[in-house]
């Protein structure tokens, strides 16, 4: 994603503290707390502008919805998407770095993780650096629930591909994999600004869950 | 496959038995016998036309080949192929039911299980008789090799959907994934008829190599 310049962007993250929730690490384990209410936690790691976390947390009002995003410049984006929408109860925004996950969430405090659209990393020098590294499903797991799920959907073939065969390795289930989401588009699919540009010029979108093992 | 009626079939397999071995059941744990060496040996379920076992035999004399046809008025030109290319010593056919292939091979006769634009058989209540099912991976493991590995490619989108997740869920690890094969094609890749078909009109083909773990 292209970064612009925005000196003020740190301000207005500070001035909306009741959805971008300042100091994460103090409510570690206690997310319940901050919703009020115990339903399921859905986290979305590299949530850029805020689209789907702020649609899905609109289309299901029973689940909560964490949006990370580690750039201020993009989540003021995400705010403005989330004011716009009425500051939905059950969504929150953390302007931190989805790589220290376990420093804001303990083991079980998440019900599931999406990814959607991460930056790919093509050369093979940065593959450490692809959400669906191994590296980074570790984290996830110390953060999930058993048996928790991944939900992980992009346009980028190379990345797709690594990340069947990450996920493969790491030992996770595979399923509802999807080569062509739009081909049979399912009725909830919450579109993602980069979806709705990639799939408007007819390329296929890859979709795809993958579950934890109990060890 | 379209099958046209060739009454004449049966004769000419049986005419050519030096390529399609007659009473292969004879010859299970003890092909070695066969090829006159201890080569490696792999095996490719529903070879059709023969298109691509023949090339591989060609490209690789040094692995030996057996194509497995269950329809003799196919297997008639895989037949014809082979005798076109010369007859390589490295190369063999079975017409039989790939569903039956522990008749045929013992445990570690086979080194590698090719499968390749395998009947997507579309409707859900057939999905048992897709060739990536995992009754079919069962059969495959009984005769591989420990680790023994399956390549697998298809122009089907929902076959290969259905592969991965069936795959995955028999515990196998998933390696070298391409969602779109011809877009950096391999120099060894060895084309069968469907793949010069369906790729000349564009559409991707997917492959796959997906390997057994030691239980």
């Amino acid at each position: 994603m292209r970064l612009r310049n925005k000196p003020w962007a740190e301000d207005f993250i500070k001035s909306n503290a009741d959805i971008a929730i300042p100091n994460p690490e103090s409510i570690k384990g206690n997310w319940d707390t901050v919703f009020n209410n115990d339903h399921p936690l859905h986290i979305e790691v590299g949530t850029g502008k805020g689209q789907f976390i702020t649609g899905m947390a609109l289309a299901n009002p029973h689940i909560n919805y964490i949006g990370i995003e580690m750039y201020g410049s993009v989540i003021v984006s995400a705010i403005e998407n989330a004011i716009h929408a009425g500051k939905p109860s059950n969504l929150k925004l953390l302007n931190v770095d989805g790589a220290k996950l376990q420093e804001f969430f303990a083991k079980g405090d998440v019900d599931r993780v999406y990814l959607n659209f991460s930056d790919p990393w093509p050369k093979k020098r940065h593959a450490k650096r692809r959400l669906t590294h191994a590296n980074f499903l570790k984290l996830y797991e110390d953060v999930l629930i058993d048996q928790g799920e991944i939900h992980f959907k992009t346009d980028n073939r190379g990345l797709f591909e690594f990340s069947l065969v990450s996920m493969s390795h790491y030992g996770m289930l595979l399923n509802n994999v999807s080569l062509d989401l739009h081909a049979e588009m399912p009725e909830d699919n919450i579109m993602t600004e980069y979806e709705e540009k990639f799939s408007a010029k007819g390329q296929p979108i890859y979709r795809l869950e993958a579950q934890f093992q109990t060890k």
